[in-house]
């Protein structure tokens, strides 16, 4: 059954080349990743707030500005519209107005990863794709895998021998094939770049497709529903690739066009790892891209990507809504990861811990003043990483007591 | 805030004693596990499945029918309301009538468990307690000590050696006093039961206080709420101390009689691993209790229960509703794990798995007839246990092509 998508074409965000949407896309002939345009006019008659809030709890309840066209392509698992939790502790403790974390480890696969796949594979599907193809640290390929599994798509895909291993196990469990390389993400990139000519596979690498960020930016829309349709005053996001914040500032965008929030924007907050923080060094120089971030390491795994295709965009993001960028230590995050579980109940990954990390550094400079709102975005479960912590346990005899 | 649940007493199934609830009960003197009763007349009054739709999606929207007195006692991590996902593929390759997954994966802390913890925890914040204690097969225990940490309360957890890793770090991050045994949960039961008196814990084991049930019973609501207040005819659920089981079936009875559903309720099946399979035993004597299983052993390991304290109330559920009892092989459960994550892109913990290895024999037995509906509870994300599949994965040279 057709879906009142109010999609109209891919558009480049350097050049504003326009492109059928209804063929097969990847990059512009400039280089730059593509953005789904709608008519959001149009979306604004038909549909309204209220309506939306009747619909199921998935983040197709969102249909009008998602680029699905008919409803027998859509690749569901129940994902989207995921808690939006309040952490009274740490906000009292760090005397935070009202702080929340968008719960994504609440969600099919435990990641964020889930909302690109779902949009991404069901747009593969309704396009006749019979192939997908990417680099991933895991998380994403994991998800891609399981919804081509429902799709009945074949994926390929390519991760560095250092991503969570369970990760590996999802996306074989779920038929794909699975290379492994002694190296970065960057490197599985370069090899898949090679290889797919070869395949004539769909290329799903981060933004290389223009419909994962679609997924992503539900994100954004749920939060506002979540307020009742107000922004906070900051969302802090944890940044490798930067899809999920390029999506969060374009549903922002989209969203104010529909009239569903006011004018004002919420700051965005980049958050990196010290030892993988490209964009936060750009943020520093206040430069439009970022440079290769050398020899980058961080336990936070997701967000071990040294130069991002998008990077223009997150930019363009933190500097429009008058964001910025901070990089936390090791040992900020492994203590942010504590704390959340510790005082909130809330096991988390790393990336969504560093988050914490970075909005206690801009409390303390008043970046972030007492009584602001602030949205923590938890990208996934801490159940996915077995390995973050390290603990020797005690053993209690079995004719014994504790 | 006070909330409108219509609580009653605790009454014992066995001997029909009734309790207060405004104080703190374990079993009842004749060594039953206690239920929790309502006025169900008084909730058909004040509360309809109209309202019900229009509340928030978390499982406290059946809080008439849950024993929480006043909201500020609530601990949520935004529990409930998991997707009922349709596995169309499975379905029509086994000639299913309509086959949909209960997914538990999707829910804090990666399993069902989180259901009553949530209300567990609440309630014993609400009755004062400071102390919890349990014997833990790993999940439960990484679920109760994340929601008592959010309440405050300490937790004090005793977990087999071989419970999956990551529920230790789970229990120790949010700051559970964790201990590990050389043995089984039974073990860690008699362990527990001769420390509680020296600390003066509160209880808090499978069934020995009478909250837990109450979250898990939900699961039941929600099945009946996403098919639109109908029931199916079949819901089978892997069984170890059968706690959801006997949840689901207090809610078919207390549905019933606030008219939310009809007289007829679903076929309950209780599924198994043939390494640990007392109540199949049981069912296949006609037994109204099991006997404990000699040298249990599955990679099912949340249903590695030798004896259940609850086993008579699980066994009431399948006779009173015309249900069964049946187990699977360790090869059958793994079959059942791929089938699910490649034909459906769910992947799903072992003991999910084994519930579809269980419906795959009914159904070629006729048991399930073709046409009927049926429902497949998965307890917990596959995500948990990254050692249950053993894949070694061809490696690309970075210079390399796929």
């Amino acid at each position: 059954m057709n879906i009142p998508s109010c999609i109209t074409a891919l558009v480049c965000p350097k050049c504003e080349q326009s492109y059928d949407h209804r063929e097969i896309r990847h990059l512009c002939r400039c280089g730059s990743p593509l953005l789904v345009h709608y008519d959001l006019e149009r979306a604004a008659r038909i549909v309204d707030t209220g309506t939306i809030k009747n619909r199921p709890a998935t983040l197709w309840r969102y249909q009008e500005v998602l680029p699905v066209l008919d409803d027998r392509n859509i690749l569901s698992l129940g994902e989207g519209c995921t808690p939006l939790t309040p952490l009274s502790t740490i906000a009292k403790k760090y005397a935070f107005g009202k702080l929340y974390m968008k719960d994504e480890g609440v969600i099919p696969t435990g990641t964020f990863k889930a909302r690109g796949a779902a949009v991404g594979v069901s747009k593969a599907k309704e396009l006749g794709v019979r192939d997908v193809a990417m680099p991933t640290n895991g998380n994403a390929g994991a998800a891609w895998a399981a919804y081509a599994a429902r799709a009945g798509i074949a994926a390929h895909i390519l991760m560095p021998e250092d991503a969570p291993r369970i990760t590996r196990n999802e996306s074989v469990a779920a038929g794909a094939q699975v290379h492994l390389v002694r190296g970065l993400i960057s490197d599985c990139g370069k090899i898949l770049a090679r290889s797919i000519p070869i395949h004539d596979w769909y290329d799903v690498s981060t933004l290389k497709e223009p419909y994962r960020i679609e997924g992503k930016k539900t994100m954004g829309y749920e939060i506002a529903e979540q307020l009742g349709w107000q922004v906070p005053d900051v969302i802090a996001y944890p940044t490798g690739g930067g899809v999920g914040i390029i999506g969060i500032y374009k549903a922002l965008k989209e969203m104010r066009r529909l009239g569903w929030i006011g004018d004002k924007l919420p700051r965005l907050v980049a958050v990196q790892a010290e030892g993988c923080a490209p964009i936060v060094e750009a943020y520093r120089k206040k430069a439009k891209e970022s440079e290769a971030f050398p020899h980058s390491q961080t336990i936070a795994f997701g967000i071990n990507v040294p130069k991002a295709l998008g990077d223009f965009l997150v930019l363009e993001a933190v500097y429009q809504t008058e964001g910025c960028a901070v990089a936390v230590s090791e040992k900020e995050i492994i203590e942010a990861l504590l704390e959340l579980a510790s005082l909130e109940g809330t096991f988390v990954c790393p990336e969504g811990a560093a988050v914490l990390g970075g909005l206690k550094k801009l409390r303390d400079a008043d970046w972030i003043k007492a009584g602001e709102t602030v949205v923590l975005l938890n990208t996934g479960a801490g159940i996915k990483y077995p390995d973050t912590l390290q603990y020797n346990l005690p053993y209690c005899p079995v004719d014994g007591t504790v």
